[in-house]
């Protein structure tokens, strides 16, 4: 089975990445906890550090071959999670189009993801256009996970249940009340819990800003940022983190064992958090 | 003589910057324009786009291999120009530092650029701490010309004269009056008209950001943009050109022929204006 949307990743462009995704689960120090999956940070911004052009427009930044290393990237993790404000204004697929993985010549759903979305508030609305329900009705992609704080609805638990997909609340707050203030640890672990080891983290910026700040630094295993020569310009939406008030004068982070590679006119930055 | 300041960049780092460089000056379709000097836009930022943590205060972004580079730039170069806030915040040597050029080493002043600081409304103040003319009394640096549209107080006209600098008054309205409104068109024809082949423009932000705009972007011949593997931020001061109304769904601007070249944990792209 082939189709229009299938992608390649050359065996050539693969070998500087091996060293930041989770096969190589090197020693990391005080922060090997086994009740953690790997985290692998990924995103494509502008030279300004733009996501997007506005708030919920899709842009397309990254050139071909950087955004088949993207699809490479998903068939080497257990996961990839996005916020639910990417998951309303994008409608992502979140699957695997590699040739090769399930649904794309490969067997079953075999090298295919499984999509996690962070919706603490319950605002997804899902419906007959989600695609990640489509992709998963076709054998193109896994069900999706929607972690949550609340009670969820019946009619989409039952829409989400039909192709295999749940809903996972998480009540933090141990009196019983439902509860956004949802930290990226405990978020983790239940994604550990669940038999997730390796993730890899998409978006939006909300969720990129969080990680990348000194509170949730520890939790990142790699980051992979995609960088595409063009300034998009003032009124985008920015990777930048909030500088907390004890760092006036220093990096919010910065990235160590760093390698920069250039695919097309792209290049791609692969590192650990300092 | 030596210096402790001196930098060396090696010989192996040179050549994936030599097509970018005035030397080359290949044919650039329309844009060929003996009026107007070559000009090379060159910068370094974090992956957030900021060229410092604030307004005012300088931020050490780039390790020593890029910082060697930006000095071998210099020396390729006619002049180097900044905007008046970076003259003022950063009281900057705007030499180059390069073992072997003139006052590192070498003979005279060969290699070293001439300083030329934008001042339209004439605030910058010089006086006995102002590294450009120190250095330029210590035969290590060429005197400064500042570029106004203001006629210069006497004692700053001799404090320059001295050093063998010069004020260079450009007035744009036919009618006699000073106007701060200076084109980047007049200011760069003035100064070729004046004997400056090539010169590089380093910053600060709004200068920059004024050369990336669509109205301008036809004056740059090449950019050079060192990044760093740090996020400084949100609040730092970054490159990001206003977008006009007219792109509001475009980049508004774009590299095309990129080389990225990883120096250290940094990487240099290279560029041309699309």
């Amino acid at each position: 089975m082939t189709t229009r949307d299938e992608l390649d990743y050359p065996e050539q462009d693969r070998g500087f990445l091996e060293s930041f995704l989770p096969s190589q689960r090197v020693p990391r120090g005080s922060r090997v906890d086994a009740s953690l999956p790997w985290v692998t940070l990924t995103f494509a911004t502008s030279l300004d550090s733009a996501l997007s052009i506005a708030p919920g427009v899709q842009t397309a930044l990254s050139g071909p071959r950087s955004k088949a290393m993207t699809h490479y990237l998903r068939s080497r993790h257990d996961a990839i999670l996005v916020g639910v404000g990417t998951a309303i204004a994008d409608n992502p697929s979140l699957n695997c189009r590699l040739t090769g993985v399930g649904g794309y010549g490969g067997e079953d759903l075999v090298g295919q993801p499984r999509p996690i979305v962070i919706d603490p508030q319950g605002r997804w609305q899902l419906n007959e256009n989600t695609k990640i329900l489509n992709l998963a009705r076709q054998g193109r992609g896994k069900a999706p996970w929607v972690i949550t704080t609340r009670a969820p609805r019946t009619d989409a638990v039952n829409l989400l249940q039909q192709v295999g997909g749940q809903f996972v609340v998480i009540d933090s707050n141990q009196r019983g009340e439902p509860t956004a203030d949802l930290g990226w640890q405990d978020i983790l672990q239940h994604i550990r819990s669940m038999g997730v080891e390796s993730i890899m983290i998409e978006g939006g910026g909300g969720v990129i800003n969080a990680l990348l700040s000194p509170n949730n630094a520890a939790l990142v295993s790699s980051v992979i940022v995609t960088i595409a020569p063009t300034w998009l310009g003032q009124g985008g939406v920015v990777v930048s983190p909030a500088r907390p008030e004890t760092r006036s004068k220093l990096p919010v982070a910065r990235l160590k064992q760093t390698v920069w590679q250039q695919l097309g006119d792209d290049c791609v930055l692969c590192g650990a958090m300092e």
